[in-house]
């Protein structure tokens, strides 16, 4: 019975569960088996332990504990002449969307999760997602935060200007800090015109240097209306294309390497389609693609995305996988794709690459299958050294280990390899200078 | 004889000098007289003392010593696939810009100052300018930073990548700190395809209000393709027409307020200006504005372009006046105007209101001139009311005291009126966890 008190302990049993409960009422104050979709991450690496899950209502009761933010879900403001919207940290990434479509703006972060994922969450980890080539990340769509600090304030920095030099760019250390530094509890985003039109083509390629030279084009001829550019190589798609049988390369050969290319226009369907156009018709003359198809309606370009958005799924399918979310410059990509594809065949023949990803970005989802036929789990014993083969050549490319993805717990110790002891002593003084009781996420980052 | 040997220390007279002198030479370390320039800022406003200039010629000097960068100016790396520029702090603008333009990209960071500034500089107080609204202000241009700190290490933090979530954002810091955390000694700075043509329009409006609108209706019409918005009130006008009377504004009658607006295009001449023809067109259907005069050259578009760019030097060649940079939130900037020009009319009758600037931004030059006939001595006696006329506006509105200028010596204690205690709280903790002996700029921002 003892243990069991241990494991759920009743809120009257214990003066601080009680006290939360006094501040949030008995059914936001979550205990025992019902916490345990709190307390692990969604690839089951990492279980946590908490006495409890408090869900607070508002940004004074954040201030008080330690919280679930589901429930400061309220859009506080949509502002369509400012171009801002004041959100809470617990709306889901599509509520906002959405909140901003309804006032014929567009609020452009946009992720696989974003009908579960919450704009806290998406501005803790400095999300990434499709739209970043013309966009920008979390951080560069962040305006101002509310923040309950680690002595308890509340720091009111919901600035909605365009341009503020009034000291230290606090916003921007508390974005990407993975609550480490603070509580987000709301921010100021920016909005965007909604484009008049959108149009996709999927390219058929030898190689990443044809892409790269695809890209350099499209920005050229197209510049912010670019708003996709993302490398897909052909196993992927096939994996894809074995897991989703509804779904189909529209092609009638394979290739290498597929790039998936968006426009987003603000005049008008035709003319979106003309530009579109012209850039593949220069694509083929100029020998960058074996094949192109242009999406022609809606539901060709649904089909085309629902390519990319299925790779993850499918490869989950097909078993488990080493991942890295990686970036490098964009003009070493080829480069570190040759040397570090033949690496890892040296030292691991018959692995498989399935790298797709953002590479208008730099960013690329470089992920390792076992060798077919071979148990996921004996290649899983392989982890680290696949992590050190790829990471180090990341490094050496002057590339990040972590581009979209944060470091958590999982890459916590990692990054100690790769980042300056002079970079780790600020953020380590930084950490101690804004959370000196190491009250907020313990155990992340730092 | 005493004096002047405290007046202008020999270096063989002092060991600190003496050591500088071992590092730089003799001929970069400047004392007496020969620092005037380096002492006094361009307004005549503040006077500092030093006991010499010195002037490093790379990151390894600066890491030794304090200092004047204009010897870094070297641009470190081109990399147009990668569409970024490496440079070090002490380049000029125009010189980042030229190297961005040789070959074949933009650096589209761009001010009046651009021939004389520095990247350093730019980016220490977080630049804004007149391309803002497209391309954002100099930290959304900034990718990595290479910074000597308070301990004299050198962080590399050289990155050139669109995505690392690997930890606290140093970089950031850094920029608009004002040199109070560390040097920058050299960015990796963000390109972009240069346009394939700009156009440019002049529209004469009855009112705030209406330039909203007409911003609100370009922004749809074009999204990123709007690259300046800019605002000037008829007697900014009328000033550059007293005061360079070669520049005239092209409109037979005079209009209460002005929009000069910019589109770059990715397309063609031809594009744009059919582009910018319909936004003329739908302007003046709406009943927006008054008149439109459209560039039909690259001569007519500078002419336009130097009227809003002599509005501060034909103010200064009216006498002095009373200077605010400020930004309120977009949507608030016509009912900030109206109150508070209505406040100060009655505090101070018949001053002048030279307000002009960044619109598409809500950033404004809000400017107070004496009444005419006043003596401008007696009416600058009254800047400490006027300042906080406006800033106590600024701040109902919920906007920023300093939008592009910083806070340097002159707004340091001015801000604490307007900033909360949990603001400054943080920012002197992180004053003091980065820079604990104060070696960094002291007396500026806090």
């Amino acid at each position: 019975m003892n243990a069991d008190i241990t494991a759920h302990p009743h809120p009257k049993n214990d003066a601080f569960l009680a006290a939360c409960e006094a501040v949030v009422g008995a059914t936001n104050l979550i205990t025992g088996d019902d916490m345990a979709r709190y307390l692990t991450d969604w690839r089951g690496r990492f279980t946590g332990h908490a006495r409890a899950v408090v869900r607070p209502a508002d940004t004074a009761q954040v201030a008080a504990i330690v919280l679930s933010l589901a429930r400061l879900n309220r859009i506080r403001e949509v502002d369509p002449v400012n171009d801002t919207l004041t959100a809470e940290a617990g709306c889901l990434l599509q509520q906002v969307q959405d909140a901003a479509a309804a006032a014929g703006r567009l609020f452009p972060l946009s992720l696989a999760s974003e009908g579960s994922c919450t704009l806290g969450g998406n501005l803790s980890t400095n999300a990434g997602g499709t739209a970043v080539l013309r966009y920008g990340n979390a951080r560069e769509l962040a305006l101002g935060l509310e923040v309950v600090i680690a002595d308890g304030r509340i720091w009111n920095g919901l600035r909605s200007l365009r341009k503020d030099n009034t000291g230290y760019d606090l916003r921007d250390l508390f974005i990407g800090a993975e609550g480490t530094l603070g509580i987000i509890t709301a921010a100021v985003v920016k909005l965007f015109a909604q484009p008049a039109a959108r149009v996709t083509a999927l390219f058929a390629l030898d190689a990443p240097p044809q892409a790269l030279s695809l890209l350099a084009l499209a920005k050229q001829r197209c510049d912010a209306a670019l708003t996709g550019f993302e490398l897909m190589s052909d196993i992927c798609l096939q994996l894809v294309e074995k897991h989703f049988p509804q779904l189909r390369t529209p092609f009638n050969a394979r290739h290498p390497q597929y790039v998936l290319l968006e426009l987003s226009d603000a005049e008008s369907d035709a003319h979106a389609a003309s530009l579109l156009e012209a850039v593949a018709s220069s694509a083929i003359e100029q020998g960058l693609v074996r094949d192109a198809v242009l999406a022609s309606s809606l539901s060709q370009s649904a089909a085309m995305w629902a390519l990319r958005e299925h790779i993850s799924m499918a490869q989950a399918a097909e078993g488990k996988n080493i991942k890295h979310d990686i970036a490098v410059p964009i003009s070493r990509i080829a480069d570190f794709i040759d040397e570090t594809d033949a690496l890892l065949q040296q030292a691991f023949p018959g692995c498989r690459m399935v790298s797709f990803g953002h590479l208008g970005d730099g960013n690329l989802h470089y992920n390792v299958s076992a060798p077919l036929g071979q148990d996921d789990q004996v290649f899983l014993q392989q982890q680290a050294a696949v992590n050190l083969i790829v990471h180090d050549q990341v490094h050496k490319f002057g590339g990040s280990i972590s581009a979209e993805h944060g470091l958590g717990a999982l890459k916590r110790e990692e990054i100690r390899r790769y980042k300056s002891g002079t970079e780790m002593d600020m953020m380590m003084s930084i950490k101690r200078a804004l959370d000196p009781l190491n009250l907020m996420n313990p155990g992340k980052v730092l």
